[in-house]
């Protein structure tokens, strides 16, 4: 629980859920979406469904134990994907105790009966930083998340749209390698394999770069070696900012997107990645209504998945 | 002037425009989405923008001069793209005497103060297939038109989806192949450099097929060497039903449609085109949401961009 220093009226509160493949994560959301309290657990995910859902459920019991609960007017839930809207139902690649698993009905007997509205985590995102983020003037956005996964969600004609069963915006694994590596989804050349940071350390490690001593080889000290210029760094995250590159200008010629929010570990890296991707955008990013496509860093951090919990909650996301 | 054997009401017509690189039809269409009279010219696509709108304005003027244009409601035209909805121009890569050319408001000075809409070719195409073709059935569809260039639309949530500018679901300058050939529109392994005709029919050549003597050496030769069983020739069809899988592989993921429409000269080669492209198709769909993703023919034929447009002109393409 970590109180906020803003004063929050109690009027008009939401309860979010952020289900991710190492911690669920619960918050209770003011209309401003600010995060007011929250909570969370490690995910067991190596654990069996009833198990995990054990774990959601103590983060709501947090929730409910809060004298604020009484403000509550409906629960957002933001999973890890594949999620199926219309059933409810969610399926994490991290969490394979769950599939098919009916977490919106599980959660909303636990939630007293409030209406419960669920999402997958990309459209979470997209969700966060069109409410209060770097999406917030734009009604045709990509948001994405570049870390040890890629995904994504969209806004388009001013409103998040989570798509058929919740998964549009799944950037991560559109191929633009065709010929490329195989992928662990059973694709091949997926922008994931291409730019999430564990690839970026290899590439790295591939052409020459090694941690300091103590180091653990991760995509944040490729970055810190990128930035003291280090050649193989470098190298790396240009391969990684060029297939994000294709594939943001993919999105922009098949929807007409105006603007890529780009968060999530590896964007923390800042312009070491920014610059490259924004260099190679105009590669590919070539016909007239996309060539003005902007790429900007999130806003929201590491609550995007609450933010956008609620704001699912709210009624702002596409139904 | 091709008068159909059904003999149609008068009742609820619009008129349509298609506007081409090569031609410009025009016809009255009926409320079922049926085409009654035509007429057309050549496109002076290399003449300046004023010689261009006179062969338009001669196709108008030919439907204006039937009896039957008196029960004429609306009008709608597709036009080849780039397009811009907001301003109603037209900058069709094809047609370089107009740049940002108003047409929507030449047409409606020429269309008595009929209301008129205007759309994108690609548009046309998802909103003719998804009125009275393959996607007549389906909420969430990409149709597309694979021919000496490729292009395509967007039905999305049961409705054609034209984007922001008029341009979505620009399938053939999205890049499959991030280090792949330079193409015309500044790109790098566009779908379109892979996929349309006369990439196939140079990808065969370059594996040893030849055309017959007086042959023109077009992909339709080539599809009949495939049928044939001649391998270049199989080889160079494998090549474009692979490099249109992962691009609609890719469509599925961003924005989760339950069907692919393939039409287009090159789509008419049939099986020879949508055998490899079916078998490459779940090396590229591997999710969840996309593995259930179908492909199939056109049903709109050579009338795709009239009957789209006639679509447009009846409210059926979103605003």
């Amino acid at each position: 629980m970590t109180p906020m220093d803003t004063a929050p009226s109690g009027a008009g509160l939401v309860a979010a859920l952020d289900v991710g493949g190492t911690k669920i994560a619960g918050a209770l959301v003011d209309a401003d979406g600010r995060v007011v309290l929250r909570a969370r657990r490690p995910t067991p995910a190596a654990e069996d469904g009833a198990t995990v859902m054990a774990a959601a459920a103590e983060v709501l019991g947090d929730l409910r134990d809060l004298p604020l609960w009484a403000a509550v007017q409906a629960v957002g839930i933001g999973s890890a994907g594949p999620v199926d809207r219309a059933a409810g139902s969610v399926s994490p690649v991290n969490i394979p105790g769950w599939r098919g698993y009916p977490l919106r009905e599980r959660v909303r007997d636990l939630a007293g009966g409030l209406p419960v509205q669920l999402i997958g985590d990309g459209a979470a995102v997209a969700a966060a930083e069109h409410w209060v983020g770097a999406a917030r003037n734009s009604s045709h956005a990509l948001c994405m998340v570049v870390s040890t996964g890629v995904g994504g969600g969209l806004v388009l004609g001013g409103r998040v749209r989570p798509g058929r069963t919740g998964n549009a915006g799944h950037i991560g694994h559109i191929s633009v390698d065709l010929d490329g590596d195989p992928c662990p989804c059973g694709g091949r050349g997926c922008v994931e394999g291409l730019a999430r940071g564990p690839a970026i350390a290899r590439r790295a490690r591939e052409n020459g770069w090694r941690p300091e001593p103590g180091g653990e080889g991760s995509a944040a000290e490729v970055a810190a070696a990128a930035r003291d210029g280090h050649p193989a760094a470098v190298a790396a995250f240009a391969r990684a900012g060029r297939a994000l590159a294709a594939a943001i200008a993919a999105v922009a010629a098949l929807v007409e997107i105006e603007v890529a929010v780009v968060g999530g570990g590896v964007a923390e890296a800042g312009e070491v990645l920014f610059a490259p991707l924004r260099r190679s955008l105009p590669e590919y990013a070539t016909l007239a209504f996309t060539r003005g496509l902007r790429v900007v860093p999130a806003l929201t951090g590491p609550d995007a998945g609450l933010i956008g919990a609620a704001a699912a909650a709210l009624g702002r996301v596409d139904g």
